[in-house]
């Protein structure tokens, strides 16, 4: 039997989660919902088989459906989920997970009280550059690691309800703490409101691990090219992710810095070692296609997601913590 | 008659001036000094009409000599630039000026009581780039400006006596003060020793101004990839600086961002405009060329160097707060 | 009143159109046919109110169909088209238009007779890019033409009916007879079949006009890169069309050649200028979706298509001399 | 003792010649001769020590001097470095080698019979990415050889002597003939003067071999892009040697054609196959400093260079060929 979803939210993202799981063999999209006429209007042109509502209820309350997939700003996520998860049906949301770190607790916890899948959808650890990147990281090609840096820039989609720490940052945010097994300690962000919104549009955030190993995104809308590149830097080898590259998007340096001590002199003697790059085989596939599929999985299967509410949370608790510390004027703050 | 010029040290940026210096019309190097008699050879090989002297003092007491040109450590700025002033030499010093702003202050206090020119080689300033950036800013085509956000980072070369900060930020604190004319007032700056030479090898660099406008850098030794990239945002226009790019170095994209305000409607509705991009041609003559070619100018004509002591200062002055907030753990500090 | 599309083949290229033409206000795809039972199970999963059909037969024959879009092997092109004019109906066929001039020029006739619509799907036509280019050239922009240089080379897929001329080389061919209103005269390629197919998978192609301008093709299936760039030289300004860049893919050099005679030297004296550089805004909406609207309008407003029958058979007319070139090893064939 | 050098010609690649020798072991540029009275001043004043001539026979009369350099038109090549090997003199030539075969052979006879170094400055072959490609070529990386593809192309600088065929495509053809060991058998060439200097501005030029393998060069100086770029494809391995890339030069993509025949089905079905890409770590040492180097061993040790007088004649004898192919509007010619 297929896992009857429904949708809530057919905007920006909405059409690819749609699209997706339509495509994912053991589901089907039975019911869209969205408060808009012309988007309802546009899922009945492309799926004439899927019902559209103009309210979430209608989902919710639906016994016939197993799976609620919430595409809508992050302020009804708790409220949607919430319900959702109480009428006994399996939760895709889309990041930020949720408000606060006391929200994301709450459906964490319904979920695993009624033993359902509760999946955030942190696209970016779907891809096949990240799932690459793991790779590499878990069988300690780094060597002892230094640094992530991401730079996430481009002009515009400002969004309309919140700053561009909580729109861009989740996903360097998913893929660091995806990739990097250390626990942060501290945080600090300053940014500026530019154009007089209330919401920042350019934000610098800065993240202090238990060790000197250091995170630093630069998150901006108002950059007139678009930059989406992560160095991870380590003692024996380092990398660069451009997810702009169409193939080569995950590139590895087996280079690094010799340390030297002489005999004699006190002073430590520091060279670099440049060697080889090498670029490997990333899988293409759409990521959002393995996502909706491991949604599938985990719910037959009745696994944990590897992008599940543990992983929302550790996001959801840094961009708490930013936010603290960008109102105060970028004062380190503890996560 | 032409200006006989000594230069203090002929180690990686020596060579450089040298060579310049001695094709400046008006200017010939008459002697050179380095402690290590291979770099002395060198010199001989290369200029054999050039003395070459173990110490500075023979240069800088030497009366035939009219300028001095100082290519050592920032350690030894101070010394050896206030004895050439004293000694009624011009002088020609590297990046940073001084250590601090006191030995700053005390070194353009003697060149203005003794009408020399004093010139802090902020190369980056005499380039075609620098050159036309300047202009595009002067003349207002960028709008009201938003940022400036500058990532310079490469592997190595691991510098013995001073961190990454005081390395690599002088390139971008230049430019950054050269091109917009407003006023630094705090600077936060976190960084890492990774290798254990007791110096930072990566430093993130944010300056606050007096308005919304905000400066940011990133210097690193320990990337794998060369970057050397300038964002520079404004509301009517935005320009990339990126210094790797052989010919077309800067791109001035006819971007930015439209708000509108609908009645009725309270939130403010920002939305972005993509238009042409322009790569204005740029001049490619050597920087230092010019910069030489400024220094002689400035002697004949009794001329402000456009990079003199006050340039200088101003660099030391970001610099001496960076380091301050760095060993605060980023603490916000006054400039 | 919609017009009712029938398509024929869903293979690699058909799901393009069909969901293009889903799109496309004033038209609607009500029969698919396809040989591969697979492929029409596909069409009934994304379009479950498209009959699927397991010949053409019956969309060519079916009296309520207005159109036939044909995006079959080119083999069949002529057959095919043929047919659907004969009954009435308006056609788009891919590239390229037919295997032969001569049955190019019936399938021309027949449309014209009948008063029909024949549309050959030069998609890059209806690309901003293209658009753009035709504006510039259309104006003198550029000055004198001097040449039209293409490289369009990548690894695979390897078409198993035709050569690489025959798949890759109608897209250079149209673009350049779309923007150059020269007359070509001469054909030479050579090329080789090195995997053993009985196709060549590597071909250069040169096109010689009355006058001395000249162009050029290289088509690749064994390259490691994807290449798609097309210059343009002429005397005032020149341009480089880079199909791989995301944004900005024309770009217009001011630059070029100044001839200088001096006094009393009879050699000319040729001298480079290099200018600005400019990469115009390019219209990014999908070349497809503009094409199909074009179709509907052609239909309705009885208009000629910009790449109606006539442009097809250019194209045809280019490659069927062509491939007699290669089989003569190269030989200067007259088209 | 060292070698005492006299360098002919110190127009635009003669002061880099200078600049190598002087910093050669074991070689001393001694005199210099240039018809131009500003070049011997440019000469005394960045080497005192050199002597400067008006013409070149005090070069190669002089019994003091024990190899001559000669960096002069094409047009006297031959006569210079004769009278120089009659004289007893090595030679070290710049590129192309000679104008006819015929020309090319007596300088090797001559250098034969007289134990002298005939070396040929085929520059690119001494540099650290070529020298990596030959390495994987001859350890068999690329499997079995497809073709040579490159691309050459740039705005001016137009030779007064000579059309662009011989001005650039030295280059390719010197790179080709020393990786690739196959044997030449036709070349055709095309190309346009198109700026009325009588020497074609731009040239296709193809060279077929005895076996399938292609090979291609497009030399263009009205180019308003500057490209470097060769492909070299094989059916294991391919590589793209690109020298406008400031490390990471040459890309080996472990990327081909699987060819799979199918039971009952006689076509042959071709798949491609990507994999990762390797950017092997190139010596960046400059050219010149390594051939200056091979030239001064060849001469103490009686070594044959690797870019000797057959080097130098392999491509002349393909130049020739060519431009009769060219004169001849693309015939093929035979080599």
């Amino acid at each position: 039997m297929d896992i009857n979803v429904g949708v809530i939210g057919y905007g920006y993202w909405g059409p690819n989660l749609v699209r997706n799981l339509m495509e994912t063999e053991g589901a089907v999209v039975v019911a869209c919902a969205d408060l808009r006429p012309d988007r309802r209007a546009l899922v009945r042109s492309r799926y004439p088989t899927v019902k559209t509502l103009d309210h979430a209820e209608a989902i919710l309350d639906d016994p016939k459906i197993d799976a609620v997939v919430i595409v809508t700003p992050v302020s009804t996520h708790h409220a949607l989920a919430k319900r959702a998860l109480e009428q006994g049906k399996h939760v895709l949301v889309t990041k930020p997970f949720t408000r606060t770190v006391a929200e994301g607790e709450e459906l964490i916890r319904l979920a695993e009280e009624n033993g359902l899948v509760l999946l955030v959808d942190h696209t970016f650890i779907y891809t096949g550059a990240v799932r690459k990147m793991k790779e590499l990281l878990d069988t300690g090609e780094l060597g002892h690691l230094y640094y992530f840096d991401s730079v996430r820039v481009n002009l515009g989609v400002f969004a309309h309800d919140s700053d561009v720490l909580w729109d861009l940052a989740p996903h360097d945010l998913s893929i660091l703490t995806h990739l990097i097994p250390k626990t942060p300690k501290y945080v600090s962000a300053v940014g500026v409101d530019h154009v007089g919104t209330g919401f920042a549009d350019m934000v610098y955030l800065t993240i202090h691990f238990e060790d000197s190993f250091l995170a630093h995104a630069h998150v901006n809308w108002l950059s007139p090219v678009k930059v989406r590149q992560i160095l991870i830097g380590g003692d024996r080898r380092m990398l660069v992710y451009d997810d702009t590259e169409p193939s080569e998007k995950v590139r590895v340096y087996d280079s690094g810095i010799q340390v030297t001590t002489q005999e004699g002199i006190y002073a430590t003697l520091v060279d670099y070692r440049t060697g080889d790059m090498w670029a490997p085989k990333i899988e293409l596939r759409e990521a959002l296609s393995a996502e909706c599929e491991h949604f599938v999985d985990c719910i037959r299967l009745k696994k944990m997601p590897i992008t599940g509410g543990a992983a929302g949370l550790t996001v959801v608790g840094l961009l708490e913590a930013a936010s603290k510390s960008l109102a105060a004027k970028g004062r380190r703050t503890a996560v």
